[in-house]
C-alpha cells in the first residue's frame, strides 16, 4: 500500500488512526458550528474577536489540507479511479462540492471582494456542517430518505403550489381592496398561504371580511393535511430506515427481511 | 379518420402532435398563472401593462380556439357521441365548464359589464390552473380521492360543525361581555373557533377570563384531532393512490395487488 | 298496539310516518341552531325579534310536547317498563336528560327568574344540538368512540395533566420576574402551556428571556406529541368506526370481520 | 418478619395497610401540587398564608418521616441488600434522588440561605409530582417509554439540532439587516426557528423581507415533519404500550402476543 492510499483509508471513517482522525474532523466541525453560531453574538465576538479569528484560520487550514488531500487521494477509491477524469468527478461529487465550499470564504478575500460582501461569505461555513453528513448515521439516513422519496415529494409539491396559488389568488381578491398594506399582491399573499397551511399562523396577516375569514376556514380544514404530507413522508421514511438499520446494522447495506431473513 | 376526429385527437395528451400540442397548452397555463400573480404586483404591472394586456389577449384566442374545438370534436368520444345531445353533455361537463369559465373574462366585457367589476373577473382567470386536472397525475389523483372519500369526508364535516358551532357559542356566552369587539357575535366566534381547532392561532381572537381559557384549553385537546380527520384522509387517500399508481402505472388503470398480481 | 305504542315507534327514527316526524324534529333542531346563532347578531335580531321570539316559542312548543310523549309512552320501550321506575330511569337518562335541558329555559322565566341571567339560560338551548346525537350517525359515532376510549383516554389526560404542570411551573418559576402581567402565577401560565403544547400559539403569552425560551423549546419538541394523543386516539377511532359500519351496515350492530364474515 | 421488612412492604403499593398508606401519600402529593399551584395566586396566598405555610410544614414532615423509613428499610430489597453500600446505592437511585429533592426546601433555610433564593428553592418542590411516578401507571409507562426509545429519540434529536442550526442561520444572514432587534444573533434566531418548525407561531418573531419568507416557507414545508418525529415516536410507544398493558395487566410483566398467546 502506497503513501497515497494510506492517506485515503486515514480520511475514510475506519478503525484505529482513521477513527482519531474522523473524530477530530468531526469536532473540529461542531467547534465550527459553535463558532459560526457564537459569533453573531455582539459581546461575545467584541471580547474574542482575536481567538474567533485565529480558530477561522486554523479551521480553514486543517480543511484545506483535508480538502487536497482527498482530492490527491481519491483515486484509490475505484469511482475516481482515472487520474484526470475520476480527481473531477470528484471535486463535481456532492462530498467534493461541500468540501470546496467549506474552504471557499478561504479564497474569495484574497481575490479582493467587496467587504460588505464579507458578512454574506461567512454563511458559506454554515456548509461545514453538511460535512457532518458523510460522519453521521442519522444525517445520511435523512439525505437517502430524500432522495428515495424524489419522485413522491415532487407530486405533492406540486399539487401543494397549485393549492398555495388557489388559495392566495382567491385571499387577495377578497381582501385586497379592506387589507391592501396586508395583502398587497398574489405574491404577497402566498406568505399567508403557507403560514396558514402550515398552521404556523404567526399573526401578521388573516383575513378580516366575513368572505374572506370563510375561504380562509375552508381552506384551512383542507388544506392543512397536503401540507403535512411532504413531511410525513420524510418523517415515515426516516423512522422506517432508522428501524430498518438495526436489522442490517449498517446504512448503506441492504436490508434483511426481520421475518425470513433473506435481503430486501 | 376525418378531420374532426384528428382534431380530437391533437387535443388529447397523447404522443406525437397531440404531446407537442399537450405540452404547448400546459406551459400557456402556467404562464397564465404566472401572469395571474404577477399582475397584482404594482410595480411590475405599471412597467409591463400592454405584455400582460397583449399576452392575455393571446391566451384568450388560444383557450377560445382550444374550447371550440373542443365544443366541435367531442362527438368523437363516445361519451359525447350525439351531434346535439352529445355537445350539450360536454358543455355542462366538468372540463367543459372549466374550458369555458377560463374564457367567460373575455366575453363580460364585451356584454358592456362595470368597470368595478372587472377586477373580480380577472379572478375568474384562476380557473385557467383547473385545466392542469387534465394534464398533471397528481392533481387528477386529488380529485379522484376526494370523490373516493366523499362519503367519509361529509359524515365528518358534520361532525365538525357540531364541534364548531357547540365550541363558538360556548365562547361566545363566556367572553362576549369582556370582549365585545372580539367576539360580537356567534357567527364572527366561529372563526375564532377555526383558528382555534386548526391549531393555527393567529392571535387576533383569544379568551382572556379564567373560564373562557378553561373552556378553550379543553376544546383545544379534545377537537384538534377531529379538525385533522378531514385533511388526514385525503393526505392518506392521497399517498395511497400514490402507490397504488406505481403498481399499475397509470391513474385510471384498476390497480393489480402487490402481492398476487391480481387486479384490485 | 295501543296508542301509547304507536306514539313510542313514531317518535323513533324507523319508516314511514316515523321517518317524516324524526325528519321534521331535525329540521327544527337545525333552525333552532341556525336561530341560536344570528341572535346573536346584533342587526339581524334588532330587524327580527318578533319572529326570532315567535320561533322560539313554537320549537319550545313542540319540544315541550315531544318531551311529554317520550316521558309518556317511554314503558315501551323494555328498558323502561315499570310505569313509575322506568320514567325515573328514563328521565336521568342521557336523553331523558337531554331533552330537559332543551326547554328548561321555558320554565325558568315562569319560575321568576332574575332578567340578567336570562342570556345565560339561552345558553342552555344549545343542548338542543344535542338532541340530534339520536338522529346522526357521525355523531352517535363519535359519543361510542369516546365510550370505548375512556380509560386510555383518562390515562393520557393524567399524564397530559402531569406534563402541563411542571411546564407552567418551569415557566412561572423563570419568567414571573420579567414579565408578572404575562406570568402572574402558575394557572394563568397553565394557559400558556395549554396554547404551546397544542401548537394553537396565539402569541398573547411567550417567554423572553434565553432560559425560558430554552425551556420552552425542549417542552415544546417533547410535549406536542403527547398533546396530539387524546385528539388522535378519538380520529383513530371514529375513522375505524366508519370503516367498521361500512361492514356491519348500522352503529349499533355488531360488525363483521372483512375477511372471514365473523361477527367480532 | 421483622420490623425493618414490616416497614418496607408497607411503603411498597401492596394491599391492606400498604394501599392506605399509599393512597395517603398520593392524596398529600396532589394536595402539595395544588398548594404550589395556587401559592403564586396572590390573593389566595395572602389571606391562606400561615394555612400554606402549616401544610408545607406537615408535608415536609411527613416526606422526611417517609424519606427516612425508605432508607432504612430499603435494605430488605435484594438490590439495596448491603447495609451500607445498597443504603448508598438507593441514596443516588432516581426515586432516592427525587424523594431527597423533594424534601430539600426544608434543610436549605437551616442553612441559613440567602432570602431571594428562597422563591427559586420553592420550585424544587416539584419534584414531588414526580414522586407520582412511583404510583402512576401512565406515568411509568411514559417513563419506562422515554427509554426504551432512547436511542431513536437521540438520533433524531441530532437531525433536529442540525436542521434548527441550518435554518435559523440561513433566516438571521437573510433578516439580520432588515430586523436586527427581531434576529440580533443565531442563538436567539434559534428561538424563531423552534418557534417555527413546531408549528406553534407565537408570531413575535417572523421574517419581513421576500427572500426571507421564501426561506421560511421552504424550512416550513420540509421540516415540520423531522420535528414532529419525537413526539410522534413518544405518542406511538405510549399508546402501544398501554395496548400491551391490556392483554398483560401490568406494567412491569411480560406482555404476550394478542394472537399467539406467548410472552414477547
Amino acid at each position: 500500500m502506497n503513501l497515497r492510499e494510506h492517506t485515503y483509508y486515514l480520511l475514510e471513517p475506519g478503525d484505529g488512526t482513521g477513527r482519531i482522525i474522523a473524530f477530530s474532523i468531526v469536532i473540529l466541525i461542531f467547534l465550527n458550528v459553535l463558532a459560526l453560531i457564537f459569533e453573531t453574538v455582539e459581546p461575545i465576538y467584541r471580547l474574542n474577536r482575536s481567538a474567533f479569528e485565529a480558530f477561522e484560520n486554523f479551521s480553514l487550514v486543517v480543511f484545506f489540507i483535508e480538502y487536497l488531500l482527498r482530492l490527491w487521494s481519491c483515486t484509490t477509491n475505484p469511482r475516481y479511479a482515472h487520474p484526470v477524469k475520476g480527481r473531477l468527478h470528484f471535486f463535481f461529487s456532492f462530498f467534493g462540492l461541500i468540501d470546496l465550499l467549506a474552504i471557499l470564504p478561504f479564497f474569495l478575500p484574497a481575490v479582493g471582494i467587496d467587504l460588505r460582501f464579507v458578512r454574506t461569505v461567512r454563511l458559506l461555513r454554515i456548509f461545514r456542517i453538511v460535512k457532518l453528513v458523510r460522519y453521521s448515521r442519522a444525517l445520511r439516513l435523512l439525505g437517502k430518505v430524500v432522495m428515495d422519496r424524489k419522485e413522491e415529494l415532487l407530486s405533492i409539491f406540486f399539487v401543494l403550489l397549485t393549492l398555495l396559488v388557489v388559495s392566495s389568488s382567491l385571499m387577495y381578491f377578497v381582501e385586497h381592496d379592506v387589507q391592501p398594506e396586508v395583502f398587497p399582491s398574489i405574491p404577497s399573499t402566498m406568505w399567508w398561504g403557507i403560514v396558514t397551511l402550515t398552521t404556523v399562523g404567526y399573526g401578521d396577516a388573516f383575513p378580516i371580511t366575513a368572505l374572506g375569514q370563510t375561504i380562509a376556514a375552508i381552506i384551512a380544514v383542507l388544506g392543512i393535511g397536503m401540507f403535512a404530507l411532504p413531511a410525513g413522508i420524510l418523517g415515515a421514511g426516516f423512522t422506517e430506515e432508522l428501524e430498518r438499520m438495526r436489522v442490517s446494522g449498517d446504512v448503506d447495506e441492504p436490508a434483511q427481511c426481520p421475518h425470513c431473513g433473506k435481503h430486501i
